[in-house]
């Protein structure tokens, strides 16, 4: 069988609830994982999220990976810019 | 022999280099592991500090370990906030 694709949560500037309604929405679907990724200042808000989802909707999530890496982009003035990006794998 | 404490690194709101300098300095000292810690918005500013150091000036630099975790504060009008922590590992 070939491997299924992980579900991912691309997390950006909409109000926390969102990403976490879309996190809920796909582990209800039956996913038992879950990638939830964010760059710039939205990474803060992608730990919230995972917060939020296991204190309050799933006590036996787990955070199974957590990678950190770089983005380049273009600037307004097309000046490279670097953007941090991070993706959290949750299981459970 | 007693474990030597990892040093740390608070990340806060200042400007994303004083970080940066703080973790030479500490790297430069000869402590080859380094934990940075941070919460809420300062989040993205710590994977930030993770991202310049490994590009810059470690290469060899590696994110050993990453916990997420949540505080509970207490906001201005006595109502708790829960406020979203990351712990960062580093290891040369």
């Amino acid at each position: 069988m070939a491997q299924k694709e992980i579900p991912t949560v691309l997390v950006g500037k909409k109000p926390l609830m969102n990403y976490v309604f879309a996190c809920l929405t796909t582990l209800q679907s039956g996913a038992n994982q879950l990638v939830l990724k964010a760059r710039g200042r939205a990474i803060s808000r992608a730990v919230d999220v995972v917060q939020v989802l296991q204190r309050r909707f799933y006590k036996d999530l787990k955070v199974a990976d957590i990678k950190l890496g770089t983005e380049e982009l273009t600037g307004p003035n097309n000046q490279p810019i670097s953007v941090s990006t991070i993706e959290i794998t949750l299981k459970r």
